[in-house]
């Protein structure tokens, strides 16, 4: 079962690996996290940060893709950190570099940080979803051959940048090209920020701390740059795309470059971490609810366990299948990335099947927009949810679900705010459901929408994963057909395309909903299927069909709304969802298991693997407060409260004289 | 409108009072809060504390009411502190001691906090709920006149227990009365912790401090305590109810006390501060919508104010009619409440009104309980809506959404889980239900399910107030039938009525749910109804309209189901939020502003009301993180990083072997 939910045998023998390496290292010790401050939090961050540059430069791509997902799980806030110099520096320069300048900066230093620490600024204080409006300058001066770098105001301050308040050394800084008085958009600027040796600021940089956030405060290492006219050599600009001449020759490229990929892997990296985060959840909400006992039923001495109410595995077990489900579609879209990737590569331009592969990965890609708001949503709500079932304890720092919860918050907004990606997708279908009823075949995950006769299709009421995927793609279609309706509809009316867009956001919102729900499904159903049918995958096939109708239930308005399912039958979904929920409950903790986590990975008491849960509840809050040798304000506060007499007060009539005061404001506001 | 909002003028004008007073009260300063430790926070906490004694005993009930609910908003830790002391310990005694005993303890200094400092001990650490099943025992010792308060193990220890940790003297305990080695259930003991003097733990008192918490850090004070046979005078148990004579003759009440009261009261309270804290977080999401600009729409230069996107109207809309919707609700639960105690207080026990009173009183309660969970939910998820909506800035802990969502979340939990609080209110809807078909007529809370022939209603397509709360009725009407009838055919399949209840959780739930609420949204209704018709009542009937139908839409499975709506319907209600979210829009600035809450109680920045948004931020950010003069760790870690050689590596394959690792954990795998 831990197999398959890994992937292969391969990822979960280096998870243990990578899991009994950093509960050893001292840098990556987590039990005392709560109780750090800032700066000792930053800190241990840097340490940890050293102590990853020899993985980076020594390990394979998949083996160190690996050891980082699973850092993602346990130390949020490091990941981060680490990936803004690797995933943003270096994929900014992988991107944006020509082959001469990438391999000039692997020279300085970048991969192994000796030499050239980078960081990413692109977001600006009053820029962020926007890239194209950002209002940092890049303004070519011909006489020198350099380009001098400018922040104009004060919004076009660079905000929230990783890395700079007290780390990088460069910065790949997004900035207003402007060539001879002509702008030609934003480019990508190398610029360095402190001088390599002494760590002071370059003349003209202005760098301040952003301060404290939500979470992820071990990157609280976010700094704000202003630049104020900096001059840095032409050939810093990264040419790949766009270049610039020393005569000031700009030479921009035929077509926008291909640049789905690099935010495919990312949004697929952000499904696969929101299941991971989800189970870490899980993992102390159900073991813990295993152990927790309350309210005794009768004659029994011994208080049930919470997980065997009904209500309580109504609370857990359907965010158990949604963590699993989503994992398997972040494996399976894994794959599928790789193997489009690889056809593209190998692939001749001449090749008759390389449309199909484009379209292919730009449904994939506009798909994977939707599985990024839907599933960073889904785990958050998980985390709370997990909280909220461990009662107070949920609430206490150390059951360590407060700081799941505020160091994922931010994955519901970074890579694009998720509503705003929730529309990128609703438009993609938009465009699907026209390509459709012009007749072309559509891409698989979109394929549903070149079968019309799934319009009006009813349930033959088994309610087994093939109707449950009839289901979603009934409503699917339905929901799309009626975004894009309302959108020829508002085209019609005389709306530009921009407009009418706007117009039916919230029906492209919940055709990007419903869709990626259903796509969710279709994946798991998918991956269960293709398992040789034994115990496991009869397990594995149960919580699919308990995330199938739960989702159904969740979103019954649609099914009935267009005649899927009749009223008798969304009873029977409910009733088959209550025996579903017992069903997983009675393997919910083998499941929970074979996610794989250790104790140190999820610390928190509350989830402890051996069950000794108050025992070492306790330990944790004895060690983490250590009695103080004196009260630390006995005398200055409390005693002479304790000790104050009563007749030291005034009379409280004359003193208060409310009345009086509230005529005097009411007059006030009367005369204005 | 800001009166209307607020009740009366005169609460408005004391609001405004408030404000004032502690916008310019050093102790009350909120701008650093997010920057301070535990242990400065906690020392302004007891600031505030002593800075409040003084009100509490001179001002009316009334006024230092409705000066905690500002507090409550604006500090909902100090909030928390405060009325631990004074809600919990000071309602304990009055709840639970004789007038003797409440005299004594008054006169020892309880009220003025001069003499004896209260906390309320009640949870233990494996103990929250089932306030019953406690484990803590006080055991009556004939010969001294005493009773020994001992803590058996772990799980009894005193757990959460507010001011406990380094400021209560007193604690009121409960334990299980044991006389003669006979148990007689849960009763409290006032036991004294700390020397009055020297603020020494008195003899067999343990005290440790819980530590970090996800919010309300200001009460960080909160603390474990363990009994080793601590000895408390029999005269400190509080005998209102049950007495224990010299003798150890025990004497038990005829009846269980009549506590709604006290329950509704809190409920009542965290109605209303759902609404409060709800109308901070939108004070704040929607001026900063009102000033953030976002992508430019075709020639024009200036781009559009994110509150004119129609899917950033519906993001917020909705949510500022709900919190105006709880926001009445809560006035009108608190005229209820007291019109009904006043009743009850001057009534004589043979009044023929009285059994409707007390009806009444219980329906209330019970409704109560479903308002406490649903209000507290939309409140929590209100506040991460407007922080998304927010973007990146959302996540910085200036915007101070972060501490509002970490102080808030509390309010899910504490004073009944809302899950289990909403099948409180389920199981009492099943019970109206048994009472209605017996012909009997219920109290008005609940007396549309005396008129069956709303179960089968159907709109008249008008959408209108009436239609909308016809609408709720009916869909309240069968969920409540379903709840009931799946009960009932338990218990004729042979079920005990405690298993019944738990097999029909999950229809109870949707019951609570539902149920209220339709009775939010009549309440609203009502008070809009009841103003005189002017521009502003035809506004808030546009918002009742707004709240009824997006919550419709939001459940329209049910209306569905039900057939109260048809799916052409169902799209009419869809297009009529649409267009409700526009005209709300257009009058949400002064919206915002009737919630009358200043700069210095939202605490935030991006909701500045003169919209110095970047300014205000900036200036903040700036104050919050002053440079160090030093680079903390630019020696020991950075440093070296930089200057690093990689040829002090060893050669990475064999330094990795990454496949013999794995061959060998695959074989001790095996061999397990």
């Amino acid at each position: 079962m831990s197999i398959k939910m890994h992937g292969s045998e391969k990822a979960l023998l280096l998870k243990e690996k990578f899991m009994a390496e950093i509960a050893r290292h001292p840098a990556f010790k987590l039990s005392d996290i709560h109780d750090l401050s800032k700066d000792e939090l930053r800190e241990r961050t840097m340490e940890k940060f050293a102590s990853m540059v020899y993985f980076v430069t020594n390990e394979s791509l998949e083996t160190f893709q690996l050891r980082m997902q699973l850092i993602g799980i346990a130390d949020p806030s490091f990941w981060t950190r680490f990936g803004v110099a690797y995933g943003l520096f270096l994929g900014a320069l992988r991107s944006g570099a020509t082959p001469n300048q990438l391999s000039y900066w692997i020279d300085r230093g970048v991969l192994g940080l000796n030499g050239v620490i980078g960081c990413f600024a692109m977001t600006e204080l009053a820029h962020g979803s926007n890239v194209a409006g950002l209002e940092t300058t890049a303004t070519f001066d011909r006489g020198s051959d350099e380009f001098i770098i400018h922040t104009p105001h004060l919004g076009a301050t660079k905000w929230w940048i990783g890395g700079a308040a007290s780390t990088a050394t460069h910065a790949a800084v997004f900035a207003q090209m402007i060539v001879d008085g002509k702008k030609y958009g934003v480019k990508t600027f190398v610029t360095q920020l402190r001088d390599t040796k002494t760590f002071t600021l370059m003349p003209g940089v202005t760098i301040g701390d952003i301060g404290k956030k939500m979470g992820r405060d071990g990157i609280e290492d976010n700094g704000y740059i202003q630049f104020t006219y900096v001059r840095v050599p032409r050939a810093h600009m990264l040419m790949k795309h766009t270049q610039v001449s020393r005569d000031g020759v700009v030479s921009e490229p035929p077509l926008a470059q291909l640049t789905y990929g690099a935010l495919l892997g990312g949004r697929t990296s952000m499904v696969t971490d929101s299941s991971n985060s989800a189970k870490k959840a899980l993992t102390v909400a159900v073991r813990y609810a295993a152990v927790r006992r309350q309210f005794s039923s009768g004659k029994n001495e011994l208080e049930t366990q919470l997980l065997d109410y009904p209500i309580h595995q109504r609370r857990l077990m359907p965010l158990v299948a949604q963590a699993i489900a989503i994992g398997f579609t972040g494996l399976r879209l894994q794959t599928m990335y790789e193997d489009m990737t690889q056809a593209l590569d190998t692939m001749e331009p001449s090749d008759p099947n390389l449309h199909d592969i484009l379209d292919k990965l730009k449904e994939t890609h506009a798909t994977s927009a939707g599985l990024k708001a839907f599933c960073t949503w889904a785990c958050l709500d998980t985390i709370d949810k997990c909280r909220q079932s461990c009662g107070g304890h949920g609430y206490s720092a150390y059951s360590n679900f407060p700081l799941m919860y505020a160091d994922f918050a931010v994955q519901c907004t970074w890579e694009g705010d998720n509503t705003i990606l929730s529309l990128q997708a609703g438009r993609s279908l938009v465009g699907a459901w026209g390509a459709a009823i012009k007749g072309k075949k559509l891409a698989p995950g979109v394929a549903y929408l070149n079968d019309s006769s799934i319009r009006t299709a009813k349930s033959n009421s088994s309610l087994d994963l093939s109707d449950i995927q009839r289901a979603w793609n009934c409503v699917a279609f339905n929901v799309i057909k009626k975004a894009a309706e309302e959108y020829v509809a508002l085209l019609k009316s005389g709306k530009t395309k921009d407009e009418a867009m706007e117009r039916c956001s919230q029906s492209r919102f919940i055709a990007a909903k419903l869709h990626t729900i259903g796509y969710i499904f279709r994946l798991f159903k998918e991956a269960v299927e293709e398992m040789e049918v034994n115990e496991e995958s009869k397990m594995l096939r149960t919580v699919a069909r308990l995330y199938g109708l739960w989702q159904i239930e969740e979103q019954q308005g649609y099914f009935l709304k267009y005649g899927y399912f009749d009223a008798t039958q969304i009873d029977k979904v409910q009733e088959n969802v209550d025996a579903l929920c017992a069903e997983v409950r009675s393997v919910a903790i083998p499941l929970i298991d074979s996610f794989a986590l250790s104790d140190h990975i999820i610390n928190s008491p509350l989830g402890k693997w051996d069950g000794s849960v108050y025992e070492s509840y306790f330990a944790q809050v004895q060690a983490a407060n250590p009695l103080p040798k004196e009260h630390p304000y006995f005398n200055r506060l409390i005693k002479p409260l304790l000790e104050r007499q009563n007749e030291d007060m005034e009379d409280p009539e004359s003193a208060m004289g409310l009345d009086d005061e509230l005529k005097e404001m009411e007059d006030d506001r009367k005369g204005e």
